[in-house]
């Protein structure tokens, strides 16, 4: 039988965002959302761990050469987000709040297109090193 | 389908404690537990995180407002635990052996009542950087 | 002799940014600051360590209650930089560039005011986990 | 029922390895293995975090004493792998290529025989910060 | 000239401890220390950093072996330290608050003595990740 | 006056290395050295911080772009040690034993000619999270 193992790769971004529902006054939104509804933005150092599952190459031992991997982040992912205000300059967040459960199932969708079908995708997203999400749930 | 997404808080505490059974004697204790049974007591950082499962608000973009769930753990939690001897100072090891297991145990049946049934929960205890504890188990 | 110990309290922030210089066009700022100079942001989560030195006090043993140290930190710098705009929320960085450099000297001289002057202080600046500051050198 | 908890070990260990299949020349390995083929080696400190699955012990509130977990990981991984090259110093990498796959299955095999097969067990192993494994996948 | 090289070993140890000066009533020692005078005493998980500086020697590239260094830390501190209550199993805080100041203070004057005088010391001891000390400063 | 401030720039590289001393036998330079004598080598991932002190630039904030610093590091050392063999695949250590004393050293000589004599330089590299090294001493 196939030995499945789980390789992960960590990258990270710098991004600035708000979080608001546009039909809210500022008044519900700022309940809701506290200080991250500041109209001028915020921003976060953003951890992101992928997580591929397949089963190693009997020749190379690799499940995903690592390097591969880390050029389909970058150029997926890092060059769209990276030094970017997540609201403005990315297409993702116009209607979408760009939460950190957001962000990671958008990263996911961003990503499962570019990951060969046959390898299990999972994202980890850390907002801050205190509030982190993880997105699919097995 | 709506999509599962996990949510992370890390919160931590430092407590007192000492490992030990009533009914043997100090040398039998000694052996199980080690310098752990220091009569004493000797403590730690613990690091604590909390981790739930649900379906994010399509209009907020929030599976629960981790501002919320951090106020759950610091009034449910820390405030029972932080800057105590857990022997001494709770209600939960009178009889319960304040082992990390024991401690992550207690720490989500106090957390379970608190939480939304609807939202699946499970605990992370680290006790040192090298030794932790996660339950319940998947 | 009085036997001089340095204290050290970390806290954090997390605001949006953005470095250019008025008087050049976007071409020689984007130049000389790169992906820094996006004209709609982007953010970090500054990690700031405020160090303290001056001699402990022989009753207490404390050179300065560390509670007390983090809420002057609280008040002055984290109420104003915390999920703020550094160039359009806060007052110092309206003809200053909001540089890690900058911002560490900004938070020296606010600091320096509330801090008893017995006391020597320095500021230690993460703008990410690999680019930071320290302001004064000894 | 009996409640599951997982416990966690995080040890360490410093070796040298060079990725490489005999069977291709040099141009084939370096393209594949980039900079891991240095045929003169490189190295890593591994960070090897070791789960086992149990229900406590009514009395100890041990699943399993992390102490004695320490000293068998010790005995049987460290004691072979630390400071050591594995491609040279080691038997189990004569034929298959040290990744970081390959040395976490290796790590699980060596380590299920000596744990009870009443305890789950599984094998996260970091080559870098950026760069880790996971086996078995539940 | 002789090139002066500083050399760090880290280390860490558990302990228990309670912050109160015995002259004053527990209104009063509640005020200054606040949840750190817990009666019944908390612990942390101390991160020691020990500093030696000196000149490597020509023939080995040592300023002294770390694994020496270690093995004085041990037996001279942790020792006497590790899983014990600071106020109660130690002769060092009989009389004097067991601060991180003053922890730090007696970590110094314990290595001064076993550590060679051509040899400069400096400890950094850590509370928490976020509360630290060091001692003495240059 | 002049404000002086620090900067630093984290990177790491990954390799391998022996320590002994060539006119000294096996069992001396076991008894010395350690596993690190080990003849087929071992391995690292060093984390290499360098700092620059400096003065602001008036109008652009900062002592020196971080990323031509990380550029210089990257041409300089990572280019010459990373996925290395720093016994025999570098030439600094051909008579000079790689301890990390002598690591960084040489990193110092050889960044100090590429870096303008009006900032002073200093290195601190980590050959493990415990062992770490700072050179010059100021």
């Amino acid at each position: 039988m196939d030995k499945k193992v789980a390789i992960f790769r960590k990258e990270h971004f710098n991004a600035a965002h708000r979080l608001f529902v546009p039909e809210w006054d500022d008044a519900k939104n700022e309940e809701v959302f506290g200080k991250c509804s500041n109209p001028n933005y915020h921003g976060h150092n953003y951890d992101l761990v992928i997580k591929i599952v397949g089963v190693p190459d009997p020749k190379t031992g690799y499940v995903m050469n690592l390097k591969t991997l880390s050029d389909i982040i970058q150029e997926n992912v890092l060059d769209k987000f990276d030094h970017k205000n997540l609201n403005l300059d990315t297409t993702y967040f116009k209607k979408l709040n760009p939460t950190a459960e957001n962000i990671a199932i958008i990263i996911y969708e961003i990503l499962r297109e570019k990951i060969d079908s046959k390898f299990d995708l999972f994202v980890r997203l850390y907002e801050t090193e205190r509030n982190f999400i993880e997105y699919p749930v097995k």
